[in-house]
């Protein structure tokens, strides 16, 4: 495969020599490095590490790249991940009435932006299936209410496991997951949350920054937690406002502002640039 | 006076007609509108202006055109306040050990860009005396204790007023007002605080914003209320942060935020472009 | 009309008494003013102004209204149009191979957030007819080369007359217009340059930016004139980059800036704010 | 030396096998990496690195390391610069009259927020040097004219040899430096221009914007080469403006700019996070 590349994406605690044996595991099979960055985090002594390198010309083959390095990973007693450049990431997108999300996704997807295969489309609603079809993705309604929730996700769940998916996007989907959910995809769903949190937890931040006389409103993207928009946070940005701008006007703005930093958030994430660190991100872009 | 300018601030209940009235005010006597911006809101009904015309040809005397403006102003039961830009605003700085902001506020106005006579200096501490010192300015240091807070207060109103200060600017000072200092200078106290209000209320936000992981830190300015943090805000801005960046790292790419905000919004309000509404501020720049 | 308003743009030379005029005009006729806002361009004295008032209880018809304002505006030489707010502007796309701003354009339209009336799309190219099928707007294709350019144009013209269109909005097409067509439509033709003109006028300014190695890159939206990047800015903004972007993120993260600066742009012009004033703009935000 | 750090910063043709022994060198003499930075440019198959490691524990001795490394260097035909964190770099400053620069950059080495002993201020004129007598730092005048200059110039190198200068910044000096002058500190003078360079090249940047109608303007910090405003970009940054801004507005708005700008690029050169690859820059931030 031309132009394949293989990423590391690699924890463990901080001790000397551990760049030094990577980057020597790699070099000695003829591995050429493209992208290298690193981070210490004093407070914690941890080491954190994201290696991309050619694979062209490496001399051990592709599927037999993990074994060979388990030896180094013991050592330094190491969470890690080998990625594939050329294996996209399947996708499933979450999403209720509001679209401006899911047309952002998609067509970024499809101009080849996002290193997706976006395999579902899931709704509380029926709104969104003409969407669905017109890019050509499966779409499946699931009704929630209180008495219906758990066995409403455990369908849920066995669809996306059936589809493979493995990183599920909330595209402005106006339900909370159950904890047993978010525990199922534990670092692999991706939420957009209409505020710069943590200010505005919580229902209608664009109403509660309106209230509170913000001059400038914010977008997180962040994956899900047990706690309502606490999980760790990927991506925010920001959009100056002023008092002419009505509740509504703050819903345009924070729309336009939402589609982008989701969408900033998956691609960190699609192209494995995302470690979670107890409630906190590295990301190395 | 040349290119003396009048500056009128109202605000009323909405009606029809207010504008015509008061911009055939101004030319009945020759006056030439300069700058004039309007708002309304909506949600109480409420109408804004503020109005800005030269002086030169205007066949009011400048003493008497509060007195010819009042029966304007008494049809349309306005909160008003008419200022000449000649007259500059006689401003008190509070500042403890951190002198960034200060420093900001004393070059500026001295560089032209404020409209400010300082008259005080106010401190805590002995630290910024030489400051004072280089550029000319009294500076008073009040040690507070619990036991001396309500004594210390009384002592600094009785200077501030002796200096006939206008506006009290607080500069990074780390002590807590009392809500009657607060009352006796209403809507005349900006503070600077080093978060994105509402997120990071209270002390040590950026040790707050490190240990919650965010990606994006900010700054507001903001008048002084009885409920810590929770006045109105004039201006905020924000700077992007990393996983890369320490508490130490926040705190100095803080500070450069911070002076810029504070200045940004006491330039406002000294431009008198600043109006108080309950607890949010309609700001015409 | 519930919640019909006027709207009228002003512009001429700086005299006492215009505002007065005007105001006292809406007043007369128990209109209520909702937004208002001037400039003085002390450097030429002109005065420009946008007014907007609600037609509710207004005591001109609707169709009597620039009748009856025909007289000040005689009076003060004043250029006027005058607008209602529940009139959408025709507007007209033209598209070449890149799609992401005309996507923009379409779903912004769609969900409410411009006040437009597509009425056409043209294109150099078939690329795009399926887009224009799912948003059942029409799709006309002028293929152009060098010896057809006048011919297919004089077509473009006479389609577009015939559809109605107010404004044309160039979302990234790639040919250059004639002067003709400019002059035909004057300050109605809106162009997104993908950069922070001045800087990169002309081909390839993603390949400029890169080669210059700038640290910021941008987008311009503004009126096209016969001078090619030269006409009145209506909006700019920018994105950071840096060493690591190659061409092609530029062009990604350049893809995703345009379609939001044009939006902008578009959306100011639609909701009658902006001023054309010799090669500059008052924009009315 | 506690906490003292090397930073090697290397750029040399890009092989397999560079970062291996890099890390390799630090790890077998028991040096642990904090920071590590690499950057590979694909046009010109450039490698790029800055890698910082802690000397506590490091078995070769300080004054030793650059012999030992000597090897590996000349095996790769690394361009190297070895530097340790304990060592402050010698800076120079030029100022003409605005000393708004001048102060920022006093201010945040006496916060200690650069690492640089500020060794002398040149000017040619006197407005600046109560300023430097209140910092303590040596101030020379240089009068410039068109028939001193390479005289005065050749004696302001001498005076800054003769202090042992590394750096020199100029911080809004108003006189174009001689090919000769930037030929003997090549790579070591830093410029603030007062645009968004490559726009507004040259003088009076503010009344170009001003006169083009920009809707945003900027600052760019650059190493001075021997064609005016086109050295290689360290940092660039922008302001939004609107129509109500004057020239003089301009002025104002972008000296807030230009200071944090210029502070931010002569940071990263401190801190040794520059490369200079031809007419452009990596920056390891």
């Amino acid at each position: 495969m031309k132009n394949e590349k293989a990423i590391l994406l690699i924890s463990c605690q901080d001790r000397r020599g551990i760049v030094a044996e990577i980057s020597h595991f790699i070099s000695t099979y003829s591995g050429n490095i493209i992208h290298s960055d690193q981070h210490n985090d004093d407070t914690s002594n941890t080491f954190f590490m994201r290696i991309e390198w050619n694979l062209e010309g490496f001399t051990i083959p592709r599927e037999k790249i993990s074994q060979a390095f388990e030896s180094i990973a013991l050592k330094f007693k190491m969470d890690w991940e080998l990625k594939f450049s050329s294996k996209k990431t399947k996708m499933a997108i979450f999403v209720s009435k509001y679209d401006h999300c899911l047309y952002e996704l998609l067509l970024r997807n499809r101009a080849g932006e996002l290193e997706a295969d976006i395999v579902q489309i899931i709704s509380n609603h029926e709104d969104a299936r003409s969407i669905a079809e017109y890019f050509d993705i499966p779409y499946e309604v699931f009704k929630i209410t209180k008495e219906t929730k758990r066995e409403q996700e455990a369908r849920e769940i066995e669809l996306l496991e059936s589809q493979g998916a493995e990183l599920i996007v909330l595209a402005r989907y106006m339900q909370i997951l159950s904890p047993e959910f978010g525990e199922h995809f534990r670092n692999r769903v991706i939420n957009i949350h209409h505020s710069f949190l943590p200010a505005f937890i919580g229902a209608k931040p664009y109403h509660q920054a309106y209230a509170r006389g913000v001059k400038i409103i914010g977008a997180t993207c962040h994956y899900v937690t047990e706690d309502l928009d606490q999980g760790p946070i990927i991506e925010q940005d920001v959009s100056r406002i002023s008092h002419r701008d009505t509740v509504e006007d703050l819903i345009i703005k924070g729309k336009n502002l939402e589609k982008l930093v989701l969408s900033r958030g998956v691609k960190l994430h699609l192209e494995h640039k995302v470690h979670v660190f107890g409630n906190k991100t590295v990301v190395f872009d």
